[in-house]
């Protein structure tokens, strides 16, 4: 089978940002072609990310100029999604790996289905332990939380640990972190980490461990019934519990000098957790971070992309996070996709089997034999 | 005595930045008050400190438009130096005390001893027990540690942790510090914070124990007899001491993520360190921070309050490191000063007094009587 890697910051979806992550590694490529799959590299593909071609090919890639290859390609790998021009390329049947954001990418993932491609989105592998190792969405939020906590700490007009000298003694700085997911707990490991004194929240009450096994402290408010879903996913709030929640976490970010928001729905728009009134009432010089601005925002007035000030807060809506740490952000993505294809892999007949009674494959592949084949994308779609 | 500080964000020395920190705090303002000073506050000087003008006044301040004022100053308290215009404005006698930069500033010395000024520059204070809590150039030395640390671990492609996930395992970054003095040995503790791997070097052996209390590794190499200075400073080295440092820091170099150079010399030029040949000996993207670029430069192509890409290797020469968190800078400036009026401060005649026998007034001030009083200085200026 011929598997082939975009140069996604030439080839890009979204013309806004320049990826710097790439879908292989040179010990990805290794791993791959020695499993018996023909591996094509795109000129310049892992250059953002610290591999050169060279690189690549002294592994056993070949270098390609994606424009004549894309019909000959039985899987790719993007580290986003597909340009709608690349969809009448490829040949029925090919295997389109990234992250397809199937939610808000309604059109295109119609079109892959329409052109009968198998498209295998990685937001929607399960969070179970089999899939630990291909969860391309951990791994990303992982790094993003590092990212996030150090370019608030950049922003910040003072330093974060307690500083005990001859002129003066400096407190530690004070973190709020809303959501204790993934991003949200290696964001409090980080603030830790500086000697921050942190503060953390979520409405899911079973993480409350976790965040005080980093260091953290957990606030505590009473917003009645909240739970998880079984992806493990914080569940929506009613309005009521919306407003009680907003209430009490006023003190808490009034009183901080960085306030990270990693509030995410999965598969919906997340919801506004501060509001410039209570922006307002931070001291002027604190930060905001906004980990959700690129999908509708956290935090009132952020801007996707950008740095802004909004009531004497720095409000950082950069997006992209992982990216920032592309080196590592790609050598974790890569390893989940070859964690995923030597999952799937036949040995003998060299063919990935798309399997779609495998519970992994029944979630994550969407499209596959010119429908969609998710049901939670297609009653999205439909309104359901 | 009346006590005026300037708005340096208006009145700079430097055009080519905007200074962000201010020489009082509303507490030092209050006990300076206390102290029976009348301390007079330029409209606007904490604001990007995070003062209001009201905050200020609350402890006692008059907020004041400084041009009309210059004349009535008996102090005059500056995070820098003053501008040539304000020289003529001073009465004779005024003690002016800030950054005075006297060695790379002989023109302005002299105007200011031809005017009768008294000025103390806060360089020149000795490191002794003493001094230590008037001592601005540690304290800022110690945020620009750091400032310098957070800022290369902004621009790293990589996270500095380790990391063990399902998705692979991040090996802690690679740190190399040039320099253990008061900067480094904070970009040390800073790096150890966020478990990174350092290295430390530094001409005085002295200095490795305080390194490897931190965590850092001392890299030893035999360059023959080195040492400091009764200042605490390292002795300049010669020539083939030099040459053997380089060759011996090259690996180092070669093999680290990130390498901040910290190395100045009192009153010299810095000695280059990093040379564009070494620099491309780094892996892509690596990060070197020349902390003296404002002042000649520890690394060949380095550009004062800049980012640059030499040879692949990302530079910074931002420079004014303890700015960036400039409230905590303010507070530790404002705090020295205090400590220092407070020493000299007579409370039954209410006058600083100005004792050129005490040892630490005997180096600070540098003009006084229509003087230039430090032998130093002297020396220098006339090439001695």
């Amino acid at each position: 089978m011929k598997l082939l890697v975009l140069n996604e910051a030439k080839h890009a979806a979204d013309a806004s940002f320049v990826e710097r992550r790439c879908a292989v590694t040179p010990a990805t490529v290794l791993r791959l072609t020695r499993m018996g799959l023909t591996v094509m590299v795109d000129t310049g593909a892992g250059a953002l990310s610290g591999y050169s071609d060279t690189a690549y090919t002294d592994q056993g890639a070949t270098i390609v100029d994606v424009a004549d290859t894309l019909p000959a390609a039985d899987i790719v790998l993007y580290v986003n999604r597909p340009l709608p021009t690349h969809l009448e390329q490829f040949k029925p049947n090919t295997l389109v790996i990234g992250h397809i954001d199937p939610f808000f990418q309604q059109e295109l993932v119609e079109n892959m289905a329409g052109k009968g491609l198998s498209t295998l989105s990685v937001e929607m592998i399960p969070r179970s332990s089999r899939a630990q190792k291909m969860d391309a969405l951990s791994s990303q939020a992982s790094l993003a939380g590092y990212v996030m906590m150090m370019q608030a700490a950049n922003k910040l007009p003072s330093i974060l640990p307690m500083m005990m000298t001859p002129s003066g003694t400096i407190k530690p700085a004070k973190v709020f972190i809303i959501g204790a997911g993934v991003a949200g707990l290696q964001a409090i490991a980080t603030a830790k980490r500086l000697g921050a004194s942190v503060l953390a929240y979520d409405t899911r009450p079973v993480v409350a461990e976790q965040v005080e096994s980093l260091g953290g402290k957990f606030l505590k408010i009473d917003i009645g019934e909240t739970g998880q879903t079984k992806d493990g996913y914080a569940k929506e709030l009613t309005d009521e519990q919306k407003a009680r929640l907003q209430d009490a976490q006023r003190d808490a970010i009034a009183d901080s000098d960085i306030v990270i928001t990693t509030a995410q729905l999965f598969g919906r728009k997340p919801p506004v957790l501060i509001s410039k009134q209570t922006l307002a009432l931070m001291k002027p010089g604190s930060v905001v971070v906004d980990m959700a601005a690129q999908s509708g925002g956290n935090v009132e007035g952020s801007v996707p992309g950008e740095v802004v000030n909004v009531e004497g807060v720095t409000v950082i809506g950069t997006g992209h996070w992982s990216q920032c740490v592309a080196r590592d952000a790609t050598d974790m993505y890569a390893n989940n996709l070859l964690n995923l294809i030597d999952e799937f892999f036949d040995t003998d007949s060299k063919q990935f089997v798309l399997n779609l009674e495998d519970e992994i494959l029944a979630q994550s592949v969407i499209t596959h034999g010119g429908e969609i084949t998710n049901s939670m994308l297609n009653n999205a779609y439909t309104g359901g």
